[in-house]
């Protein structure tokens, strides 16, 4: 098992993208995203994008995306989704705000931002910052409560995402922004109809057994190993638990992109399994990372 | 890290689900289905179906569920997607045969089979079959050849998938059904347009690092390390490769199902990386597992 931590130190290293081959390639088909550089200007597309926000759901990212075009005064403009040729992913641009659909769990994001990172890359997109939104299972928190990651952990709550290449063990760190953490947190004040913490974010590979959930096809432990687990995961300053949140700070990292990680919880893990608050509630915790990032976003754009 | 293989032959045991708790729930929300016991009559609904189909692309299994009622005979009506409130996963129901997607990677297919698996033993359904149909990259195939996985190996090849619960390790067979795999290959020489093989199918968490791929945004490996592994993976018997079959694997037989995986091949990795067949050429290589599986229904349906 090797550590490659500073790999964004090395000689090779440049923005968004760390591969020697691809200056060799003639085309570069961004297959999951169908789109390519044969068929495609990127830079022409997406050259002005500042602000990259990706979320699991393809109907949240277009909401979110309406949602902005009308902070940023560009209502009056269609936006169609980009990737509208697959139904991998969805991908909408409002002026400098790239929306981008991730899917469930650390695969589905691995696969988008290798593509999106070499879309940038392509694009030679400059001072880019990278925001997941999302929702996740809260630990002690009122639900409704919104987390900004200050580290992505695993289930034994260490801050590192482990990957395997060509059959062995790479493990990078998950270090997240924290002056961005930070000024998130501040901006956080300016909404006052919800709470948002700083906390760590444990990322997990399932959402039932993964997540100490016993309301899942199996489950073969107690009630007090459970409570035992989620315990210990609190005293590690977990917060909150999702499926995405280490590779994507791997992956930002490794790509020099700050980033952060901001998650509304559905409920308390500590009271219960089952996600059971209504369509109009869940609705309207879904919108509370889409407003704090919005707001984010209008005090950053020129 | 503890062994389980033999989970279904403890007392607790019953078909598709091991979960004691699940009886002394009051109501079951399917969350990520968009279905509940409360709301829906499960039985009523589902209790008829007797083979499960699933694939990653929604929009592949609308095709497949619209292909498949041409061939029962049940063109004539319309099949809705049952999961139409979330945009998370699709599925449809076309007389005996439900059609499910279920995203890229293993977290994305774990989600939806422990909400599947606890649809079927809701619905008191019984005799379920279930099989994936996908696509894959091949290690020496002609592109479109469909491989009949005989194991579902790791990226060590071993016939293992390794799941971490209250944070240790649990590793679980993905031994499939062997007479389900020999009938598709028997089944196979009456669709001569292409060619079928059994071989070992490879899982792995990521498409580019994880599969060997040298054109993803990160690489840190030379062309003959790459060769090297996939030449390695070719001699245990891996005849393709993609990102969802080992939890598939064990998941249908902890819940005592007999699963298949077919997939199509999209291009030889021992010649390349990336995918560059037209739309046209797509199209049709992924109808080839959407019709070895039809023609297995056909045969089997009352």
């Amino acid at each position: 098992m090797s550590n490659r931590n500073n790999e964004e130190e090395s000689s090779q290293s440049s923005t968004y993208v760390n591969n020697p081959h691809l200056k060799d390639m003639e085309e570069d088909v961004l297959y999951h995203l169908n789109l390519a550089t044969s068929t495609h200007d990127l830079h022409e597309m997406f050259g002005d994008v500042k602000f990259v926000c990706v979320g699991g759901s393809p109907q949240r990212m277009k909401s979110f995306s309406e949602y902005i075009a009308g902070e940023l005064g560009l209502a009056d403009a269609e936006y169609p989704n980009i990737c509208g040729g697959t139904d991998r992913y969805a991908m909408y641009k409002t002026g400098p705000v790239l929306s981008v659909s991730h899917g469930i769990g650390i695969p589905s994001m691995s696969v988008m931002l290798h593509e999106l990172n070499k879309l940038l890359y392509h694009a030679r997109c400059t001072d880019i910052t990278m925001i997941r939104m999302g929702t996740s299972g809260g630990i002690g928190l009122e639900p409704g409560t919104v987390v900004v990651t200050k580290q992505a952990v695993d289930s034994r709550f260490q801050p590192r995402f482990k990957q395997t290449v060509l059959g062995k063990s790479v493990v990078w760190s998950t270090e997240l922004d924290s002056e961005l953490a930070e000024e998130l947190l501040q901006y956080s004040k300016e909404l006052p109809e919800f709470n948002t913490i700083i906390g760590n974010t444990m990322c997990t590979m399932d959402f039932y057994e993964g997540q100490a959930r016993m309301d899942g096809s199996f489950c073969s432990f107690t009630e007090e190993d459970k409570k035992k687990y989620l315990d210990e995961a609190h005293t590690a300053g977990v917060r909150n638990i999702e499926m995405e949140s280490s590779v994507f700070a791997a992956m930002c990292k490794r790509g020099n992109i700050p980033a952060a990680v901001v998650c509304v919880t559905l409920l308390d893990r500590l009271k219960g399994d089952q996600i059971t608050c209504s369509p109009d509630v869940l609705h309207n915790y879904e919108k509370r990372p889409q407003g704090l990032v919005g707001l984010y976003i209008k005090k950053h754009e020129k």
